[in-house]
């Protein structure tokens, strides 16, 4: 049960790194809206490995095929099933892991859980597992798209390590940001990073970084009190991505520095819209969009495979050393990019609906 | 749908601020529990108004009443169902509330999301309504004792604007954090935090902070890839707490400044328990629980009602002003320590419960 | 979590026969519809013990309090909680019951179940448990009246034991089945089945029968595949009012004896509505309504306490007899008819909010 | 979110009859137990089309293909994906689907729904769904049999139009069932039963019936009290299977005839375990199992496809003719068997996770 998403458009995944394949359910979609496999390809070649040369070589095609749920190029509003079938795969990169746990991995918590693991290529804890999340949400943004046009959501590269981009998430555009391998939104700050990266990657080490991902043009109104608020929604979905540390949104920590007079965000009126003249809420109040533009960070930590010797423990728990192997990503943020979009939508669908149910429209 | 929490130990909750009453209604308890009006009472008293001389001095006695759910002492397996009828209310304080929104509160995204909005007090968005969590958690605490006996849930404040506090997850005590009023692990931090939340009151301002959490003795193998992450669960708990702006877990947001090198947790043995040496990854690797110490921390903001004279709009979409009345917290940490505590707890005891479920044990 | 009901107008439900009270919390109920005390406590009252000679003389007022979700006479689109305190209660009828399970009551399994059991008159398994069912009901109606005015539902007792009712669901009115004590819509057999219940009841026996049930106007197309057919979802809806032993609908159990020619309803046109010369499927075609009289059946089975001594056996397995005491309904079928049509309400709503969510609109 | 059943063991499904393939993804299933795909296909092959000259002709081979969740031969815990691939589809035998609805049909009512619909074969609810279910029962009969050994599900034609088989639910054998094509469990009734079935079939008609099920060994305590009743969702469960227009459990309908002191059933004890003399509750008392054999009916209409002319209008609301075509059963009963056991096993598997969740062990 823990791999089923959202309320009304209601998505279940499955998958391993080293198995068949990996996949997406996806329950409750409205019907009669057009997709193609290449409206959802498309956004799984933004994910995909192997797509730069500051990504993990890893040739994986990650081909999608639709299931079900598309019927003469629309959605019938039955279930929608989308698999990627494994290609690539060399568990032989991966046999010393089958004894021995890698250091901040998932290995030995999955094995102190289920008592059992894939051992080849990191199994259901692999990256990989978030394909399904991007290709439901390439349908969740067609539904968006069709009940409230306008909404753009982009996600850049704010920092990896130090190294701090420049980035107005009022107007920064997505073209900006896919037009570099990095995917940071601030020119000056692609090479700096691309370097940083190639660095790292050189001494066998990684990087993380923080991710900033703006929603612009979204109604007052999505969120609900007082679990489901939408900013609470959103850290969960964030925190579930792989490696992800922490989340915050509008002033966030720093907003801890100022005082209420400071961070509260004064209303006026700009022609007929409500407004605010600062945006410390970052675009949600009370748990509930209330237009203004929706900003918040997500952290990732450095990538834990380091193809340096270190110490760790195997499965009978003796102590003992282990070296990275295989094809890996120095650093996440230019992959990471695409899932936090990808999480937003599929969060954003979810109100969407819910709205729509309970108040008849959005 | 959104007042309700959990797969499994399932609240749902209601209630407004100056309504007849906030409450929960707890499903799928397990039996044979013993528990009394006392155990919920202690409990809703550290989350109370009125507790000291630095929280906002309403006179809110919230005491509660089981309604079901227990019979001769001991929890029946059936919905336990928890009141806490409103007293001290004050509506004219809020009069001018009924007709202007005031600034970085949910008085506007109420209206634009429902339509109508119970002004008087703040409705659904006080912080009244975190007494159903923390009455909830009070079970939920009484489940997890007699599952996983040694499991303690300790919060603090970390921090309040720029005044950190010196303290050692691993080891602060409970009575440490109760015995002073402003509920900070660092005695050399009492004095001038509460000198300091006294003087932004005393200018009608107030402050924000961070709260520190830890949870010790946790069994590994709690949370579930890959939506329902144990960092995910709590990122969401925490972020539905009024005034939260951010959630990390281990080395959060700071993280992002180390390599992988320096941030990988290299397991060891001590005598017969897995170990890391370092806990970046904040006792949770891949979602699931590793046995270290679990440490995140949330951000709240500054309040929002403060005492001096704001521009703002009214429900005409007029520009105007409000100044905050009523009687309000100038700094929320205090009192946000046990609402901390109480939605680690609901999510915990989830958890466990999920646990026993799919193996049987935990 | 198996006292919750519903997807998007969520019911969650608490209370024992002898405890504080029963109750239930209504998560997702659409905002700014008019709703008022009265309009719940009439609904309560068609349930009520008391109400006539031939049901249970037990006076429970049921009346009923808002705990929230209601402003100045309208729905806030927050949860919505109705407490019925407990009155009039006889622990003392039941003492002999804390020691012998009755026969065919919930006795034994709860033990079975818990370890531990309300034994003051039924607890939790008690029909007292359906007032939480009617009063959420009787806000279903309301958000049903909004968005789809003209529905009605009409359940009436369609026999008692062998006395067989002669009612034609398409013309049967609200007004002639609440004319009646006994509840038929046959005017024939109201007097035959009041002679019958006051006959087994002077005998200390008891009766069972079925009630039959209409929604009209109802629009076509709610209802959704594969696992929540409109009719599966009634389904469960009625098994879950207590003493229920069977549902069918349409043709139902005689269905089985027609062959396919015969039982096919072929589809004509009436002025511009699609219609079908008979109605064998009862409404309901694929799990989707499709604008014919919904129509269905339920069974229950004559009342389980019966004045007579019958062999049992006690909390420690010896057998033993005992005599049911306390104040009963020889037969459960008056006061069943609004169970029935509150559960269909709430099936009902929940799908309306999720045709409107899924497509825009009903 | 229709196409997902069952808290804990969730099973959502997907696929249309002539899109590329069926399929199921099981999330919540413990790890380590053993499964191959032959354990799966093995039960398909019960459900298949063309297993004999009673059923449809359709060449379905039926092929399951596990695409995650099982490695080296055991579970993962992790999300089990099962994908059957369409073949033999000939969807020329649909072409007049397209523009007129086929009587008692889904055609009509899913076009009312979603303005779309498959019109290839039935699409979402054509019976080809129900594989889904199978497989996912395959792997819920796996977990059931670790938890609770000894568990028995065996259904049979209880009856096919007015031919009533004498069968003993409490002794009946699965291969006695299984021995004839008819799967009936009176030996008496096999040929009759076939040699109906092949009347009508040559009528170009159709008959219905009625499935009866036993559970044995199923221990006291599953079930939930107030919604969640055993019966309640295994009346959903059965009710949702195609062709259902009816489900009874113990006495059913009958039971009204009885009074309570006939229908009592009273405890005893036999050695040491709890019995009672009758089972008209079959098996379940207040919702919750007694230890007894749950014993239930559920009625099936005679199949809708038959090859005479029939009146019905097309997509353009004009009155038409249409004559059945394709390769469909005459009777559906001797395929309904497994799909009746299949709903068993997945509503079971469930509660006894969520037992095992509430109360530790089962």
């Amino acid at each position: 049960m823990s791999s089923t998403l959202g309320q009304i458009f209601k998505i279940s995944t499955w998958g391993e790194s080293h198995g068949v394949g990996v996949g997406v359910n996806i329950d409750g979609c409205p019907p009669l809206l057009e997709i193609t496999q290449e409206d959802i390809q498309k956004e799984l070649d933004r994910r995909r490995p192997g797509q730069s040369d500051i990504v993990t070589p890893r040739k994986e095609g990650d081909v999608c095929e639709i299931l079900s749920g598309v019927f003469e190029g629309k959605t019938l509003g039955s279930p929608i099933g989308i698999l990627v079938r494994n290609q690539d795969q060399r568990p032989s990169s991966y046999t010393e892991m089958k004894d021995k746990y890698r250091p901040s991995h998932a290995d030995y918590t999955y094995d102190a859980k289920y008592g059992i693991r894939a051992w080849h290529g990191g199994g259901r804890a692999s990256a990989r597992e978030t394909i399904s999340r991007v290709a439901a949400a390439a349908v969740a943004k067609k539904v968006i798209d069709s009940i409230c046009p306008g909404i753009e959501v982009i996600a850049y590269v704010k920092s990896i390590k130090h190294l701090q981009a420049n980035v107005d998430p009022n107007t920064v555009k997505f073209d900006d940001v896919e037009s570099n391998i990095v995917r940071t939104g601030d020119p000056a700050m692609v090479e700096p990073m691309i370097d940083l990266i190639k660095q790292v990657r050189g001494e066998g080490n990684s990087v993380g970084g923080v991710v900033e991902c703006v929603i612009r043009n979204c109604p007052a109104g999505l969120g609900a009190p007082v679990f489901d608020k939408l900013e609470a929604e959103l850290a969960k979905a964030m925190m579930s991505i792989p490696a992800t540390k922490g989340f915050e949104i509008g002033s966030g920590f720093d907003g801890t520095q100022l005082t209420g007079a400071e961070h509260n965000d004064y209303f006026y009126m700009e022609d007929d819209k409500v407004r605010t003249k600062t945006n410390n809420s970052g675009g949600i109040q009370g748990g509930i969009s209330n237009g203004e533009n929706i900003i918040f960070r997500v952290a990732f930590k450095p990538t834990a495979t380091i193809m340096t010797e270190q110490p760790t423990i195997d499965t009978d728990h003796k102590e003992t050393e282990l070296k990275g192997r295989g094809r890996h990503d120095a650093c996440v943020l230019p992959r990471a990019v695409p899932m936090v979009e990808a999480m937003s939508y599929l969060i954003l669908v979810d109100h969407i609906l819910r709205q729509r149910a309970q108040m008849g429209s959005v």
